[in-house]
């Protein structure tokens, strides 16, 4: 894991389990892949999401992702997660994702997630203080 | 959804996301479909699982599961799940399942998952007077 | 599985293994919901999707797909997710989702997702001819 | 990873995708879990199952699983997993795993995967000889 101007990289290995029948990533991993690279960012700047959660009371709602398919990722490769913030409000977070082959550099897949900021109850709140100069605040 | 002999029958359809590069079901996903069984095994029954985890307080934590695999299953079959109960006692509950093919009837697997009854704390408990009977206690 | 206006409807039932620690469905299990819903609209139209790749060697590779949330589903609820084509051409089908509560009628998420059609060999083709007519073309 | 009387251990770190709405890892996962186990095991004795799959023509397709469930795994836990070979012979082998929470060490699940040896149509066939050796035959 390591930070670059503001994107965190981290690596994932491809699971059996993660392809399909056509022998490549089933395109719905890739949100899954996006979560790592999410926590990895918070990991990086130092604070967990797991804590975010359980001790602030803060959880960020998913709601909206995209994915944009390049080229596909086969079992066993192991992929690069570039993961940054590309938007940051008090209610509203999104993250913005570029996955490679770790191996050859090659662009595979790029997406985005936007994140409403809300309680454990579901229902909207601010960002907690300690956590908004982390997200550029 | 039928019942005989004390067996409830459910049928799945096999998604593309269940199927690895091998072209047949990950064998993994085995455990979702014991656990669709399972479910309407309870519906058959009369209750809905979610229904004792939230009203009664009353979870199944899965001790144990086993999966025998006979023959592959593809993307696109329709797969008969047959789930009964094999042991019930005050805090622990074991189901049986077979899988099959529905359309040729051909066997594909078999397993048993082994459940404590717990509280939503985790610590045991016994099963609560209303699901005994439905469990044959 | 109904048809009105182009559109096709089926209906899932939320697992346990789709929900997450937030007792909601896991964001990317969308994308397998929305796989569902194309598979029955192929079926709906008369052919499977299966029979697509396997005797006609053209696959629906996906290019991009969106998913925006607006209310969490559960354990158990019945989802009823309505399928259409949004666009169709020589070699491009474009696919849009909504996904609501079956019981209550509440819109959870709608989507897209959109596909080049390929050959086997992950190349671009045209749609065989077969299957123009059924995409609308 | 590293290798100890036999026994490779890797890490992993559970998914929010892992979890369930129990806020546990969900049970189906710990095989997915083992897979990685098994991926890193072959690795660690100097191959790559994929390899062994593409380019040698033999697969280990699983013919049995069994796991035990000690006590759960939580969302951003380390995970170690141990994995070792039980059995093998000409045709058959079998992998024995323990996943334990790499922080406290404390044993949360044990299981056991058997394989057939088959050719890439599904076939019985022996172990290519180049792998013998490496799985202690």
């Amino acid at each position: 894991m390591s930070t670059s101007a503001g994107a965190v990289e981290t690596t994932i290995r491809v699971r059996y389990a993660d392809t399909d029948r056509m022998g490549v990533v089933y395109y719905g991993n890739y949100l899954t892949y996006f979560e790592v690279g999410r926590v990895e960012w918070c990991r990086a700047r130092g604070f967990n999401y797991r804590d975010m959660e359980a001790q602030d009371g803060a959880m960020l709602v998913v709601a909206e992702a995209r994915c944009r398919y390049k080229a596909p990722a086969y079992f066993d490769d192991l992929l690069r997660i570039r993961t940054s913030v590309s938007r940051a409000r008090r209610a509203l977070v999104a993250f913005q994702y570029e996955v490679e082959n770790a191996a050859t550099g090659e662009l595979l897949a790029t997406g985005e997630t936007v994140h409403l900021v809300t309680g454990t109850d579901f229902r909207p709140r601010s960002l907690p203080d300690k956590y908004r100069e982390l997200f550029g605040l």
